[in-house]
């Protein structure tokens, strides 16, 4: 993930020692999104999957200092707030908080996640704490997102006492959270056992209500769940419904997924609807993607410690397998192209044939092998990029093939006056009997072109491009060095290290960098399409080579 | 990142709240490794890209009740320690990493950070810790990583007393910390300056010396550095030295960056070590991954604070587009397809020509038009998957192209005897003119399977493979609802409907099913493949509407 859009979050949370709650739920679940992750400590905990061991907490004024270092240097988007402990540090995050608020309005990007019990039954929150949260935190607060036992809780302080157990209850409990004063309410329903026909059947009666699903089979997709298709009143559900203050409700339903991995998914949760709010979602789609994102991270739980395990926040990630361009290194892929067959590259830069010819002792009839042999490859060169040009879906790549086709015409006339020089002439070029190092390489091309997409011709074709580039910047650079054998004065083979060295040639190296670079900036391979390329680049290296080495003998 | 690999790895260290230090630039690290990680805080910090600002210290008894609640419920692969305050701390950590060893052996996976001085200057360990850190941390510690300064803190410690500015004084420097009791030192050179010359006259002079480069410009790069290219000696590299009681010595050299982007780059240094051992590198191999890892995070570090910036942790991460099977979608990829363009996929399923055929009153010419049309469209379906075989590398993926084909060769049979019954003659089906839609039709998939590569091509074969499957499927869905015009019973299509509903037919779409899901498993697209992919869904849905649009017209 690019530096470039990596908005930073900050939670003010605990921490959970054993990685999967707390900030550190927190941090990674940022990490998923792609936010700069930050993180203000209320409370340290000993903790681990099978309960809370202990709890540590950190004093008022730190709390209030670290928010502060925090807000006075780092642009932050959004913020949630988890396990707070006590009403003293509620206070100070409140205090931190609302000198960043204009006139005591929400934070836009606040998510207030009102943690009070662990998962595994652990009391996280002072009752004393509970009034600050319900009449000076949550008026901040942009979203709550209390669970079942957090909203009874909350609700039970202002006198109402009643079990949330339908989904009835469940919006008639977010209306009163409401209704306690903040802009939304997320209640969670991961403990209230729902199916989806009651999901309908609820949906029918409330017509304002928006139903989000999610993961759900939806119509015509009976041939995805063959042998598992289940009625609507079998398929078990977890729904959660949010609500704001303009009047707007939606409920999102998923499967149910029967695990013990559920420890921190409150924290992931939160965490993730601020990442989605910081990188600009509204409210409702920032839900949205966070209930998928907790879903599937439970879906994938990685089964650690015994008790309820985390769930795996990185799910969604893949690591890249080409480095971002740099400074130091603006071809990255081509980098790596060239590092991972080194040596066949250098043997075929370094050539034998390179080196005589550089040093202009070359015998001729090697040359002259090799040029009309070449005349013969530029043939399956040029129609190799008529297929690249067949295969490409855009003008301007069509363009660009083409344009390669003209070159490779232009080329044809150098290799005449270049032959004429030695004698051959444009009857010996044309019938010039084509060696089989010369047809296997050929053929290739195009087999390549006709199995792969065009970034993978482009692979094979470039190699060559490539390669004669550093092959002419080799012998130049050699012909530089004081006491080199290779030599441009006098040298018989002058013109055709100065062409391949020349600008015009260059340029054209350039633009195949430029090319390959691009492709793989647009379509980043994964590491199984990053190795088809690099074998067919070592390939196309080995095969310049067997090129080369049959100028030497004359044919293999 | 699947949860089948994710090893756990323990940091023990301060809380950096701005997130680019301390237990937060870990986690990061950590979790762009692939691990799971957990972490024991040993002081909190308020600080940000400017410097620290205070410190809150957490009480030893504490720090050992954490390491306590992780190492009792998870089995941590590798460990690391970064600051740890003080000699109390110190010794808690000490205290509770031994009992985890065996005789007081180093722990295998154990990297020593001995954090002392922030980027900013300010100071992390108290004096009285050094002793504790070299006499009691080190021995137990796979590889301890100090910097210039941490390195000459060390070996004042014991009385030497000289700066560290040169490759040979690192090499003596790293040498006499080994003696210290260290099994492997990494001395980093990130504040000493060095040119590429400078490390070749070092290595000329030190023999026994691995050089490891990373980054710089090897032999035969000329294309890559054009405009670029310095000489050894102005190309400025960073060098670590890595020493171990084994004798060997390896340098790691990488060309120097221009930046104040460094804010936490020890911890991330050696929690990329841990995080290599943790996942099995030996570690040499280790130590060259985390170098090129910090190196990259600092090349692209995302300019966040106003002082000494955080790296960039994520850099070599991307968001999967498609999301790992689950229970409860076994089918994620086709589940987007059919998803993403739901309307085309419902036009088509439940397209009037189907539901006149599940009631049996589609007019015969309709169905005979159809007949006839997919009688020729069959030969495009099945040259398409010659093609396919043609595209296919491996024998297991010729073989099942080609088994289609004979499945569409034995298909025309089926066609031929239902036509017959419809009073058409084969001589009718082989001189039926072909349709504007099946030229269309036909003609994109050879179309595709010109331009992509045999995954592309799969897509475009599979929606009709699979939209008759689901059509099957629904239409004897219908016919088993109560009420339905749609019958089985009397329907003179009936056959048609059992065919493709039946269990030959939807055998051959659960080897599709999983075909298609195969190859996004094994080379996972990019966005812009998968965007390339629900196009290509997206049209050959439409084209199989526009089929049934045309057999409904008798021909566009």
């Amino acid at each position: 993930m690019s530096r470039k859009a990596q908005p930073a979050v900050l939670t003010i949370a605990g921490s959970d020692c054993s990685g999967g709650a707390g900030i550190q739920a927190d941090l990674k679940t940022f990490a998923a999104h792609g936010c700069y992750g930050t993180s203000v400590l209320t409370a340290l905990t000993a903790q681990n999957t099978t309960g809370v061991q202990n709890v540590h907490p950190v004093p008022p004024s730190f709390v209030e200092e670290q928010i502060k270092s925090v807000l006075d240097d780092i642009d932050i988007k959004a913020f949630k707030t988890g396990m707070l402990l006590d009403a003293e540090n509620a206070r100070a995050v409140v205090r931190a908080l609302r000198s960043r608020s204009r006139d005591g309005d929400p934070l836009p990007g606040l998510v207030c996640d009102p943690v009070c019990v662990s998962t595994s039954g652990h009391t996280l929150l002072h009752p004393d704490a509970v009034k600050v949260l319900i009449e000076e935190l949550f008026p901040l607060a942009a979203l709550v997102t209390p669970n079942k036992s957090e909203a009874e809780l909350l609700l039970g302080h202002s006198g109402r006492n009643e079990e949330i157990s339908s989904l009835e209850g469940m919006l008639r409990a977010a209306e009163e959270l409401l209704s306690l004063g903040s802009t939304a309410i997320l209640l969670k329903g991961g403990h209230i056992t729902a199916t989806l026909a009651d999901v309908e059947e609820f949906s029918s009666r409330h017509s304002n209500v928006q139903v989000v699903r999610d993961g759900l089979f939806g119509e015509n997709m009976e041939i995805l769940q063959i042998g598992r298709s289940l009625s609507k009143s079998d398929q078990r559900v977890v729904v959660d419904i949010l609500t704001n203050k303009k009047g707007e409700t939606t409920i999102f339903a998923r499967p149910h997924i029967s695990t013990t991995s559920t420890h921190g998914t409150g924290c992931t949760l939160s965490a993730a609807i601020a990442s989605g709010l910081a990188q600009g979602l509204d409210l409702k789609q920032a839900v949205r993607e966070a209930t998928v994102y907790t879903h599937r991270g439970i879906e994938d739980a990685p089964g650690i410690g015994h008790g309820n395990g985390p769930l795996n926040h990185l799910h969604g990630l893949r690591v890249s397998c080409v480095p971002a361009k740099s400074l130091d290194s603006p071809y990255p892929l081509t980098r790596m192209l060239i590092e991972s067959s080194i040596g066949a590259w250098k043997h075929f830069v370094e050539h034998k044939f390179v080196k005589l010819l550089g040093e202009g002792v070359l015998p001729n009839e090697c040359f002259a092998y090799f040029i009309k042999q070449d005349y013969i490859y530029l043939k399956y060169y040029a129609r190799a990029h008529g297929l690249l040009a067949a295969k490409s879906t855009g003008y301007p790549q069509i363009s660009s093939a083409t344009q390669v086709i003209l070159n490779i015409l232009a080329e044809l006339e150098t290799h005449k006056s270049m032959s004429a020089k030695f004698g051959i002439s444009v009857e010996d070029l044309d019938n010039a009997e084509e060696g089989i190092a010369t047809t296997g390489y050929g053929g290739y091309l195009l087999t390549i072109g006709l199995e792969g997409d065009s970034t993978k011709l482009l692979m094979a074709v470039l190699a060559c491009l490539l390669g004669y580039g550093e092959v002419g910047l080799w012998l130049k650079r050699q012909a530089g060095e004081p006491g080199s054998k290779i030599q441009l004065e006098g040298n018989q083979y002058r013109t055709w290290i100065e062409d391949y060295s020349g600008e015009m040639y260059q340029n054209a190296v350039r633009v195949g960098l430029e090319t390959i670079e691009a492709h793989a900036e647009k379509d980043p391979p994964s590491p199984a399409r990053l190795e088809d390329w690099l074998n067919v680049w070592k390939r196309c290296t080995d095969l310049e080579r067997g090129f080369w080495d049959a100028a030497m003998k004359l044919g293999i």
